[in-house]
């Protein structure tokens, strides 16, 4: 889902960065999960994908399916023959794992593993995230390689992933950290007519909407007439209304008011 | 992924809110695609699945399958013949979509909806999600219907997520929005023995290590001696170490410095 422009598949290598986690699958067993892994990283500008033993016969056709044509990670994958070989580079690596294991280790969660990876990212720290084989997870041994666990909260009574989930939520948080996007704007059209109406086009729709029920009789208690205009143009100050959008309410009012004949088509304005 | 206790899948419910988000899919084509994102649901504590016009002939039984053992949202889910019906006691409705439309829209990150959420929480504001059928989206019609367009910041050349993976990471938000775990501390194993050393424990520690290393000549100049020893508790210093860790270490110390005969089983500290 991208709230910008629209790319091309082949420019997806742009939002990878470099100093970006690896990640690293101990012994995957499915050809689709490497796949599915392959396509989350790429969902998350993640290149590095380090396999250590997957099982003899996976079908790389089959990865390259699930992975909806993030193949330039494939195409990049690097195997290995051991959890040591493979992160051997790396200067911080991350379980993750679904059992409590009987260990003294840190726990951190994916979003202070993605702000500490953000902190020290100036320093050229690299990282790598190791996952265990589907059914089983990681070996003691692998998790003891690693500096800390990576525990994403979620249901405790259900909180299994599978990998390729696994690898799109902690993606995910180490790509919005390094994203800008407001949490909350106005899309706007790219045309003209969605520019933001100016205050003279905002009033000058409140006028006429408001002479229109002046003329209606919905107005008709003096008395009352201040605070039912006031509550009206509240209705509508909430909206920030584009130029388009005002053509469009002016001509509701007048053809609600006059019948066709002075909708739109009766002047500049439409 | 639990860093917890583990708890059984029946307690599931348990931890979802009454005031969760609902999901609405709007014409889902295939069971499996339904059965996995009951699964993200309950991954995320979110219960409310309501469904609009699933394909005719979609199987339950590969839902059920998909769902691994989610079937406690399948049971719950609702079903309508038109997203007005599904979406009629919200207040609070957001789509999700991967095609920017051509209209004036708020756009939302789940964050950002998620923040929201939960500040609207004490008002029992009730919210929903509309996902669009899985290859082709919502409609305009649909999106026109939300108060705001929910997009998640990925990779802009390759956002495309399927359907469960999209629920999963708006649940996510909302859940660990509502989630009081600390982003790092140290998983502490049970056993009496993995209590934290107390410094008179540690201090014995350095001070048999450092008895060690003056025996062997390790520390043998005496100018460089005490900025020596300084270094050396300072790589133990980080470690935070548990009492049986300092038993451990005290073993090998025992054990380099003197053969097996000094090792384990020569006192009560062992």
């Amino acid at each position: 889902m991208a709230g910008t422009d629209r790319r091309r598949k082949s420019e997806a290598a742009e939002f990878c960065r470099e100093d970006a986690p690896a990640i690293i699958l101990v012994e995957p067993q499915l050809g689709e999960n490497i796949g599915m892994v392959a396509r989350a990283m790429l969902n998350c500008g993640l290149i590095d994908l380090r396999i250590v033993n997957p099982r003899e016969g996976w079908d790389r056709a089959k990865a390259e399916k699930a992975s909806s044509g993030a193949t330039m990670v494939l195409d990049r994958a690097r195997f290995y023959t051991s959890t040591k070989e493979a992160v051997a580079d790396l200067e911080t690596i991350y379980a993750t794992t679904a059992r409590v294991r009987d260990m003294v280790k840190p726990m951190v969660t994916p979003r202070q593993a993605a702000t500490e990876a953000v902190e020290l990212s100036p320093t050229g720290r690299k990282i790598g995230i190791l996952f265990g084989k589907e059914a089983k997870g990681l070996t003691n041994d692998d998790v003891a390689l690693c500096d800390a666990i990576l525990h994403l909260p979620l249901n405790p009574a259900f909180a299994s992933l599978n990998l390729a989930q696994a690898v799109l939520i902690i993606g995910y948080e180490w790509f919005t950290m390094n994203d800008d996007t407001e949490g909350r704007y106005v899309h706007k059209s790219r045309s003209k007519s969605a520019r933001p109406a100016t205050k003279e086009e905002v009033i000058g729709f409140y006028e006429h909407l408001e002479d229109a029920l002046d003329k209606s009789g919905f107005l008709r208690i003096e008395e009352k007439r201040p605070n039912m205009v006031r509550n009206i143009r509240n209705i509508f100050a909430r909206i920030e209304l584009t130029w388009q959008e005002v053509q469009t309410l002016r001509g509701i009012v007048a053809f609600l008011s006059t019948g066709r004949g002075g909708g739109p088509g009766k002047g500049k304005d439409d």
